[in-house]
């Protein structure tokens, strides 16, 4: 796929600067780096990583790059000892490498930092491309369904977990910890788990505190620590009869679970997205697409894998939607003085629909105590 | 200090953009945020954050920052239904945001993305500085260097523990991933924690596997779950008798203490590194310094606080090390056919020495079963 872009593009390099933390960067290079390095992809065949001289023999073992060069190797310190400033020296050394292996025109993502775009910039050709590899990591292969698949499967065991514990615990905070801490001790890594209640949860991404009054937005997306990957699932609980509260989450499960019926390969996004809005509208909610700043706030879901916010976005654009894509499908509606509501699941497409990775009841109404 | 870095550099704005993984964004704005956002501090007292409209009204209760405001409110929605590209609205919406505010000549930082700075480039003055908040983050204030304490006192609770159960434990697997529970349920993240031994130690960051064999290197760097500020800490444990690794441990042991009795307001970056430098190869042991391949192969430390790797670097520069500086200092010896030996301790710069955050005894030798 690249070589194609850089025939496209008339360009010999596409290159990449960052740590591991880019999940374009670990996927492409299969290695896990806490501090930038370069990556460089040619139409010749080239298909080098750089990495400081402590990491070379650990990439050589790690990563699936061809070849691995170390500062060292390209002349980083000589260039350094002249030129004094680590940064500037950065982008001479790496300039050089390039110019060597006969770069004229380069790509880079949008992501990519600007001193060394600029410094690039001001020698060679220099074009901002979306990083293919948003493109690549869309479609997902089976093995990494599997990984999504089993950290699904431990959210649901710490939903089952939650509903357990719920009426013992004395806090958002406190109930949040303990979830983090099941599922930690599993093998997942899940952070900023929102247990948000009360009229504060009209804040999508609040993440909540204090007392859980009459419902509870558990919102839990952990990352297997072993393989990096990530799942999503959002479930409404109700703990008191609070009639408008019940009414928006029928809501939500109604446009969800609308939105899951339609999903297949060769629908677009917008289309999803519309009919979540159509439903909700229908009913008297606000929406975005509407221009309301009240109700549902947010787009309907967003690609999961190795980020927890990744392509597709499954908003008014018009993506088509393939088979092997893993988003996430998560109507929600947010009033400032009742609160929110919101019910999400992970699905990955197949060729006449998708299966829901995230399996779980909608309508969670715990009474007594 | 923003405001005179712009008027040196004849700017009107500094900006950033970014999502709060990014450590001087979260530091400047005071707000978490798993998406970015835009951020334009100005000579004219500008002091703006730019969220998605689901953020707004979180950005205004926790974020720190003066003025907030949604994609919506400056008016990305027409440019987007006009454009149709999201990134390319995104960039026309802020340069017409930043024209308004009267904006000609804009500094950005050396990590800004190329998508934003290439746009910006083609209709106004825009300049790559390094980011002004990694040099304010050097320099900790009182509760931020409690925060680091709080994190040390986990890691050394941590280290005892270790100690308690390395006969136990089969691989180095299974105690790294004890060390990182016992560590999280005590409020504090650690991954990839160092757990390694044998021949592959000798790779600084391997995060070993397997068999535990004569030595084990624990390199345990969290944060606190809290507060996001890091800790970093290593002993090398010998379990066997091993005079070669014994040797290098004296060694690196030696070089750390004498390195750290000579840290103070006033003192070098490059002098801490080279005294370090000097003990190891005065013992006869190859450094970077002498462009050796094995040996001393990485810089003696780097700040710690939000990152676990930031500002100062302490290596051969001539940055000069200020009281309220935290940084680590880490001599390692690695050599590929015996293993790696590192003792490793966070320290904070006083005006006539400094404390060390993570004292422990050094020389670690366990015996019998």
């Amino acid at each position: 796929m690249i070589p194609e872009i850089l025939r496209e593009h008339n360009a010999q390099f596409f290159v990449m600067y960052d740590s591991s933390r880019n999940a374009n960067f670990y996927y492409s290079t299969g290695f896990q780096i806490p501090d930038p390095a370069f990556y460089m992809i040619g139409d010749d065949g080239t298909d080098l990583l750089v990495v400081s001289e402590m990491e070379k023999r650990r990439a050589e073992r790690e990563s699936k790059v061809k070849e691995i060069a170390s500062l060292n190797d390209i002349g980083f310190y000589e260039i350094y000892k002249e030129l004094k400033d680590p940064h500037i020296a950065l982008a001479q050394t790496l300039y050089e490498l390039i110019r060597t292996h006969g770069g004229k025109k380069i790509l880079v993502p949008r992501e990519f930092p600007s001193f060394l775009s600029f410094y690039f910039k001001e020698r060679m050709d220099v074009e901002v491309i979306p990083n293919p590899f948003s493109r690549l990591r869309m479609i997902k292969r089976g093995n990494e369904i599997e990984k999504i698949r089993q950290t699904s499967k431990a959210i649901l065991e710490a939903m089952d977990f939650t509903l357990k514990i719920i009426r013992k615990v004395s806090s958002c905070e406190e109930l949040r910890n303990k979830i983090e801490v099941f599922l930690f001790k599993k093998g997942f890594l899940a952070e900023n788990t929102i247990v948000s209640s009360g009229t504060l949860s009209a804040d999508p991404h609040y993440i909540g505190m204090g007392e859980i009054e009459d419902h509870l937005i558990v919102d839990i997306f952990p990352r297997s620590r072993e393989n990096l990957y990530f799942s999503d699932f959002t479930r409404t609980v109700l703990l008191n009869d609070n009639a408008e509260i019940a009414e928006m989450l029928e809501a939500v499960i109604e446009a969800k679970n609308k939105a899951i019926s339609i999903i297949h390969d060769g629908v677009l996004a917008s289309e999803i997205h519309n009919l979540v809005c159509d439903v909700l509208e229908g009913k008297g909610y606000g929406t975005l697409r509407k221009k309301s700043v009240e109700g549902f706030l947010h787009s309907t879901g967003h690609g999961i894998g190795l980020e927890v916010h990744e392509e597709p976005r499954i908003y008014m654009n018009d993506e088509v939607i393939r088979k092997g894509m893993v988003f996430t499908v998560e109507p929600g509606l947010y009033y400032r003085k009742i609160g929110g509501v919101r019910v999400e699941d992970t699905v990955v497409v197949k060729k006449d629909g998708c299966e829901v990775l995230t399996p779980y009841r909608d309508f969670i109404k715990i009474t007594g105590v």
